[in-house]
């Protein structure tokens, strides 16, 4: 499967990175950073050092928007550099990727990356759709195109994780989200209501330091941050971001709902993702929201991919 | 089965009503009459002369509380004087029962009845959820005694009926909608998600009509008249009351979500159905959310029923 990641990295951005680089079946075109979790400079920079740090420093990785479509700045909220730390990956040192991401923009790589690949394609978004959007709004062409999308956002069936209403990645841009969404593109939405339903523990950042590699120590070190700005009644930490590459990855994992999916873009309940009254009755609806996990499957799945990719980076290096 | 039904009648309880009493695998114990499309008070006398005109006049018919738990009274609320007459049988005049209603409280019924039947009884509710809940605050007792308990209310894959948040039936008594869902019964929600999904349609009311019963007349008149306040685009009028009945005879007909759920009892978005965020991840959930239905299904059904049910009821009048 040809994968484009579109990630605001982020520890949970960097555990599905990851979660990628660990998948044999996943070959990765290429890396798309973004604003939400960090500044999209400080995540396009994670992305890179990440890369390196596991043996994959020939994958690209390319700039992409700064904010909202509407909106003229990005503000990073205060509650997103407690849980992923200042630098965006938990307060953990990382050395510094030799090189820098591609002069070609992330919105016009998107593009171009579609327009070659088309349904062999598939798109994996774990920060706000603002790419995706802008991608849309630019070459709108593109929509018949499209492989699938998957993307972490949103909260069906339970209430938001920045209001009662709006989950965070959908609350940033719900412009984007809501064009997305009626795009008639096929999307997978992977939001609250499964991701909240998979835990890792400290017992799999115990193997992964276990490994000696630099990548299995510094994610270690990374999620166990992660982990500790867990209600520790979670006994662990969410799996957000990986739960997204795992629906794309394994749809069979996991329940879904088809629906034709809107976004409230203004008042109180901003950034609500909701199915449309109107549309209710209408066939076809292009969006799967997924509403249950087998939980145990993708946990397990995750935890060796990444324990194997540490033990494999370790190798690396010492030949 | 053995039924009980509780009711604000209004049209859709009245085809709710009409549906159990032409279908031959449910036993019909009483009906509670409540408040909410109608009064307490005219929702029990539109349930006194549905029944004898339907030739059912043994069924006993107790009224239940009038006003929500919270509340200290109910005043009924325009739109539904304007969408089910203001008689709340669509205007049409109904011969006067010629008994009363029982003695014994539509709360003392539910909790008696209860006790007598244990799981084999099946309460459908398409009102507020105000009786079944006062039974339960009145005698917990019988919360370890409940069968299944069939509700119309709420929605949770797309917006409300009165607020974008709240469905009508939970939005007039929230707290006693949270206290049925937390209570541990079994607990199906028929809401909004599927009501909106079935549609019956001026063809059916005809037919109807054509039986020359009293019974098919009354009510092609008072169908046609819920068809005329609903959109055009609907081409009929959806089937909320008669839905809860369906997914009572036949579940299979429904696709069903199991969840721990709340609802919202204060501010803006009250009357809100929506999974639990703390109980996410905990076992046996005890409410099913319909999320789905095979809509042509059930409308055959009950557009046979109750042709069914006319014919029948003719052909009483004559004998």
């Amino acid at each position: 499967m040809k994968m484009i990641l579109d990630l605001d990295t982020g520890i949970d951005d960097g555990m599905a990175l990851a979660y990628v680089l660990g998948s044999e079946d996943i070959e990765l075109l290429g890396v798309v950073g973004t604003y939400g979790n960090v500044y999209t400079e400080n995540g396009v920079q994670n992305v890179l050092n990440i890369l390196e740090m596991c043996q994959a420093p020939s994958i690209p990785v390319y700039e992409g928007e700064k904010h909202a479509i509407k909106k003229s700045g990005f503000l990073r909220l205060e509650v997103s550099a407690r849980i992923h730390g200042e630098n965006g990956v938990g307060q953990v040192s990382m050395k510094k990727a030799q090189r820098r991401k591609e002069e070609l923009s992330g919105v016009d790589f998107l593009i171009s990356a579609v327009k070659k690949y088309k349904k062999d394609l598939v798109i994996a978004a774990t920060g706000p759709m603002t790419n995706l959007a802008s991608a849309i709004i630019k070459a709108p062409e593109i929509i018949e195109m499209m492989g699938p999308v998957v993307i972490m956002g949103g909260a069906l069936t339970i209430p938001g994780n920045v209001t009662p209403y709006a989950e965070a990645n959908i609350s940033q841009d719900p412009y984007a989200a809501k064009l997305l969404f009626e795009s008639g593109v096929d999307v997978t939405m992977v939001g609250l209501d499964v991701t909240q339903r998979s835990v890792l523990t400290k017992e799999s950042t115990g193997k992964w330091r276990e490994t000696g590699s630099v990548a299995g120590m510094v994610f270690a070190d990374m999620v166990d941050y992660y982990i500790g700005e867990h209600d520790s009644s979670v006994g662990g930490c969410f799996l957000h971001d990986p739960s997204a590459v795992a629906a794309a990855k394994n749809p069979k994992w996991f329940q879904m709902l088809p629906m034709h999916m809107t976004v409230v873009t203004e008042g109180e309940a901003a950034g609500r993702t909701i199915g449309s009254q109107e549309r209710l009755r209408e066939g076809n609806p292009n969006v799967k929201v997924c509403i249950g996990v087998d939980d145990k499957a993708m946990e397990k799945d995750l935890d060796d991919t990444l324990q194997n990719l540490f033990i494999r980076c370790g190798k690396a290096r010492e030949d």
